[in-house]
């Protein structure tokens, strides 16, 4: 069977820019342009070279392999000559092989926003496109506001996008602008655009996020006859962001309902890259990955406890719209209050530790997690608690030093200058083969002052922890008031790349932390010997 | 013109709680089905009465005024007789006012789950609806996996459907529990359902996000008849999410393409309260609202710098999908603090504050606000603090009091009996008309240690803040690692009933809980003499 082809255009660089408090440096986008094209995207749009040095600098040269690299602006000015236009002539003078202008398509922005005509509109789009294509490069028109222009004139924004493809642009892309657009009203404007003659294959998506529906407005768009979907990585972009290619890609590969029509560039081998190039994307934002995101979230594939879990484990296929491998994602059965024996047999056996369906001890561990997860312990959320936890009651876990006492102090004073002042101080009283070891540390809190204490001398293992970090701290108060249970928990890192969660619940917060740490250095410990299941890294 | 009414369906309680990190206790379930409640919300789904003592205990009571109050359970299981079936008589027992069956509704399941018959499930559907009727309940019935079911073995999947309808259900809710369907299928089946007998009337979906589209697939559902929704907050739910009502109730009301044809029981003036519903849900949950959360996020309506942002300030109407107001939400334009302005004087006038327009206090005001959330502070979430930073920068507050020094002071230890024991001891030293008053607490951890000693012995105003409480306490780590940025929030209420929120910030967690226990007192003084303005109480 033949296929036809969706082309995909990545505007991450250009359109995701515009999100709030994302701002790409030059070396940002050389990272993201070598991601996307790396992972089979047709089209990558770096930005607009001559709005800003970023963008200028970007553009000095060709940033990408196999995509067709981008420039994005504005068509020629009304009232003067193309080549006496700055703009259009930095956009082709620019290293790149394509030009995407923008070009105003509803004559309310064409009036207001531009004061020229709506004729003068049409001759700059066609003088830009044609311009494009006589130096050589290829043309794409992204037609602004063109669902909102054509409810308000149809006839005016129909002529916009048959001026751009008259022109010769390669591709006329309609935009969502505002995002307000609702999937049966782009399936009957589509329907109009190939009617009045552009046809599909030359017609674009760029659908924005507002109503929660940019992956299906560019689906319908699709279903009307459009071939090329533009959008970004995580969906992020202006307001609620783009259609989120990280998506649309697996939705288009592997859902019959596309993936028996259509091919895109990027194939099944290369799907199973998608969460760690998701992933690889909120690294370079300094984000945490959203757990809840379509097919590449921490939870996409997990079960919790309950009605489905036993069923799942029977048989994983009819509770999962997708194989979680053919997106490079994990199945994850969760241990929690409600699970049954074989969840926690299961949850063992993936970290390497076999136990006996009969075994008492296994009995003993069910007990002591249900009851701790009452007091509000979340083994859910801490994989290397959890596991410390199984390990010391089915096997044994080496005492490698014992804990004598600890002292945290904090206070607010006046110091030598007058000025009030908070200071935090920690000591810390461990037991290593006998051995007292004193530390004591500030810190910028009492949290902190403890983890430097804790940290800075255990005895014969210091060197073993210098590779330990803790990357994330959190803390949830489990019920009102001051004297709420507290919880913790801490996410730790290590050279190897490896992170592992901990958690620890107490009615005093700084007990609470200490639990956390307690058990993210000993299970460090255990890591080192290579006692310790392999953790996914996130 | 008639409209025809959308039912909306919420099932925070029930498939929200298979969040991965989300359990609620009784009080989190009571508070979030009053604010259900008050929005206007057709049906409240509580839970499992039966399945965990969470809720049985919730189920204990009628917890809605106008929703239906609703119990969620499986049907009779096949082989025992429907009054000895303890599962259903729990729910038929519970002071709910519906139940909502689930059913399978794939043959594959039918044999592999539950183990019996077709026909016995069948059965279990008819009789388990007729006994809820029977009992003077309202029944739904849940289709699990009805898409999927219907695509192995469409007579099946349509002979529960109309076994259930036919049966006396109210509501026959067409399930994509695995959450792969695509808007053309869920169009293509519901037709197919409707033909075979069940009137849109009589039907509901249940999308979840797998492919992001639940928002997508729910008003796909419509578009084919169906006339119920459901859905969760912020679409919470197990792996991705359920279909998000927060977005889903605007787009119904506001879009033309809906809003002429339907009506909800949520009307336009209530939507106003909507970015207010979704951020206390968030502040619930203990966590960040989504920025850019259609309608409701903090970027929903903000616009970058660039080619938009001085348009958009000519009309913004041309440039935003629904004006921000309808729904509770701000415009944000990032190029001006005009908008911002006119914010702050009509926050202020809402405590009874008048500021002139042109008063260099209201410019200091608005800096420090800018500067202290950059900071961290939430003012949206701490009324109280804000009245008390902007009387203070505007106006006066009297100097009820000053603060010489405090000590805090956890310790671990053994005791007398050899037993690791954590102690926390706190030290204040306040000064009252030139007079230094030292107490000394100890409490349940640090934070409540503090909490106690402060509010031992205030000299001449102990007795105003007799009826003082603190209700609740909220941490929020704002980056990584220990010596992150902590946001203490503190909700505190009197014998009047008031209830006021103050926040604290600093990279340390006893400091943070200092400031926010601080201007929670100093507001209490200021309003026992009628400075504050009134505080809505949640």
């Amino acid at each position: 069977m033949t296929r036809e082809k969706i082309t995909l255009f990545d505007t991450t660089l250009r359109d995701g820019q515009q999100t709030p408090g994302i701002d790409f440096s030059v070396e940002d986008k050389i990272a993201i342009a070598s991601l996307l094209d790396d992972f089979g995207i047709d089209y990558v749009e770096g930005g607009y070279p001559g709005a800003n040095p970023t963008d200028t600098t970007f553009f000095a040269e060709k940033r990408t392999q196999k995509a067709r690299f981008t420039a994005f602006g504005m068509t020629k000015r009304a009232g003067v000559s193309i080549s006496n236009d700055p703009g259009v002539s930095q956009l082709i003078g620019s290293n790149s092989d394509a030009i995407c202008f923008v070009a105003k398509s509803w004559d309310y922005h064409v009036k207001v926003a531009l004061g020229c005509t709506n004729e003068e509109n049409l001759a700059s789009i066609r003088e830009s496109v044609a311009a494009t294509v006589a130096a050589g490069k290829e043309a794409l028109v992204d037609c602004e506001h063109f669902f909102d222009g054509y409810k308000a004139n149809p006839d005016y924004a129909l002529a916009c996008a048959k001026t751009a493809y008259d022109a010769g642009a390669r591709w006329v892309v309609l935009c969502d602008t505002n995002g307000g657009t609702q999937p049966p009203e782009i399936r009957e404007i589509v329907a109009a655009v190939i009617a009045a003659g552009v046809p599909g294959a030359a017609l674009g998506i760029h659908a924005h996020n507002d109503t929660g529906q940019a992956v299906a407005n560019s689906l319908a768009a699709v279903e009307a006859g459009v071939r090329q979907i533009q959008g970004t990585l995580n969906g992020i972009g202006e307001r609620c962001g783009n259609a989120n290619l990280i998506t649309l890609i697996p939705t288009l590969l592997l859902k019959p309902a596309y993936a028996d029509r259509f091919e895109l560039s990027v194939d099944r081998d290369k799907l199973v890259e998608l969460t760690r190039l998701s992933h690889a994307f909120d690294e370079l934002l300094n984000r945490s990955p959203d757990h809840q995101a379509p097919y590449v979230g921490a939870s996409a594939f997990a079960t919790k406890a309950g009605i489905h879990a036993s069923a799942l484990l029977k048989d994983p296929k009819t509770y999962e719209h997708v194989e979680p491998d053919s997106v490079g994602n994990f199945r994850k059965v969760m241990v929690s209050d409600q699970g049954g024996k074989a969840n926690f047999i299961n949850e063992l056996k993936r970290r390497g530790i076999e136990v006996d369906k009969q075994s008492p001890r296994l009995d003993t561990l069910i007990s002591i997690v249900k009851e701790r997860e009452a007091q509000g312990y979340a083994y859910e959320g801490a994989d290397a608690s959890f596991e410390l936890l199984a390990r010391r009651t089915l096997g044994s876990v080496p005492d490698f030093f014992g804990i004598e006492g600890f002292r945290v102090m904090v206070e607010r004073r006046f110091d030598a200058n007058g000025e009030l002042r908070t200071v935090s101080e920690a000591v810390v009283k461990i037991n290593v083969d006998g051995a007292s070891i004193m530390s004591v540390a500030e810190g910028d809190g009492p949290v902190n002052a403890l983890d430097l204490a804790l940290r800075k001398d255990l005895g014969k293992y210091q060197h073993e922890i210098d590779d330990l970090e803790l990357v994330d701290f959190k803390v949830r108060i489990l019920n009102g008031g001051t004297e709420a249970i507290t919880r913790v928990l801490i996410e730790s890192a290590d050279g190897s790349g490896a992170r592992w969660w901990t958690v620890g619940v107490s009615e005093n917060i700084i007990d609470a932390s200490f639990q956390a740490l307690m058990d993210s250095i000993v299970y460090k410990l255990m890591k080192n010997r290579s006692m310790a299941g392999k953790i996914a890294a996130e």
